[in-house]
């Protein structure tokens, strides 16, 4: 009992801030998106093939989230956007209170989309609510066609699924009919897309619907 | 203070289970393996292969964890070896008091060689006491050589490294003597292994460690 009832007050805690996140965002009319996947999916490759295909059209930050070690951040200032590091110090997710200094460390004023990548993990950040406005989790090829079967939690709970790495079909078993009939299942609501940051397929449609997604609330 | 108070209770009353369950391994003469890695780097088929492998020279058994689903248990179980599934039911991880009742599921006196795959994560089961004798972690060549930069918590705390998937090094960016010498650097005493379960590259290799670990302690 003791345990469960200090689980909901971090719980309550995490969302009382997230509230304050979102309105933070709202108020510079900055969309936030939370990019969910497995370690090694390609969350940091999308993220820069997305602002590369993007920066004309939208002001874009960003947010990489890891246990240790800023080379994802790194790896993003080199695009030129304003990047902030998060280090979670072992924690396998992100959460509202690690978002608020780096918020605060980003100008939020001049940004339209704000790609917040969450730390590499299928269960611990499905559902937490951090201030974003989407949620998006990116299955990769290599990782199989079978894994919202055994992490059904972040599936059901996105806006979006991305399926990346398509350019790795003709080498894998990987069935993005039986996939997309699956997870059709679970989250009918969830646009799908497929893409590849190797050859560029797909990428125009995944960020066209971001571009909209951020039109939408701005 | 009371959350740390807490969490230090529980992973004490962890550990205390952990003994009690490496004691009754210990008893039955079985060798626990505690297989880690991110979700989709191939934990299922490594473990398969290596029972294919083994089955001549050891009595070989399999828990099989994940947050949902028993698709792992069901395909191991066509290998013919004794294996219960495990459901965290959203955890991200095993943990010892769930693997207590698993143990007394399976035939343990007629085990030499017990693989226990936890769940699909890189940050969540590092360094956790399940009863285990030793600690594997995967890594698969589609997610790249920089994994251990970001989640150093789990590379730093095994016995073996297995990089998984070089089949596929011909089409990834993946630099397996910078990846050798990042994990040496961290965990010197780490054995590493290359291998592939589709060519069977280097099964063979992992596999007699495997053995001789069993060995060591029979």
């Amino acid at each position: 009992m003791v345990k469960v009832k200090v689980v909901e007050q971090v719980t309550k805690a995490n969302d009382q801030i997230a509230s304050q996140n979102q309105a933070l965002l709202d108020g510079s009319g900055t969309f936030a998106v939370n990019l969910m996947a497995s370690p090694g999916a390609g969350k940091t490759s999308l993220l820069m093939r997305t602002v590369e295909v993007l920066r004309d059209r939208l002001r874009i930050g960003a947010i990489e989230g890891d246990t240790a070690s800023q080379v994802d951040a790194d790896r993003v200032a080199t695009t030129g956007i304003p990047v902030v590091q998060i280090n979670t110090g072992g924690g396998c997710r992100l959460d509202a209170n690690m978002l608020r200094p780096a918020l605060q460390e980003l100008p939020l004023e001049e940004l339209d989309l704000l790609l917040i990548e969450n730390v590499g993990n299928l269960v611990c950040p499905a559902g937490l609510a951090l201030g974003q406005h989407a949620d998006v989790v990116i299955a990769s090829v290599p990782e199989g066609d079978d894994k919202p079967y055994k992490y059904p939690g972040i599936f059901v709970a996105v806006d979006a699924i991305v399926i990346n790495k398509i350019d790795l079909l003709p080498y894998l078993e990987f069935d993005v009919r039986a996939f997309r009939e699956l997870v059709g299942g679970m989250n009918p609501e969830a646009q799908i897309f497929e893409v590849s940051c190797e050859t560029d397929e797909g990428i125009e449609e995944w960020a066209g619907w971001l571009a909209s997604q951020c039109g939408r609330d701005s």
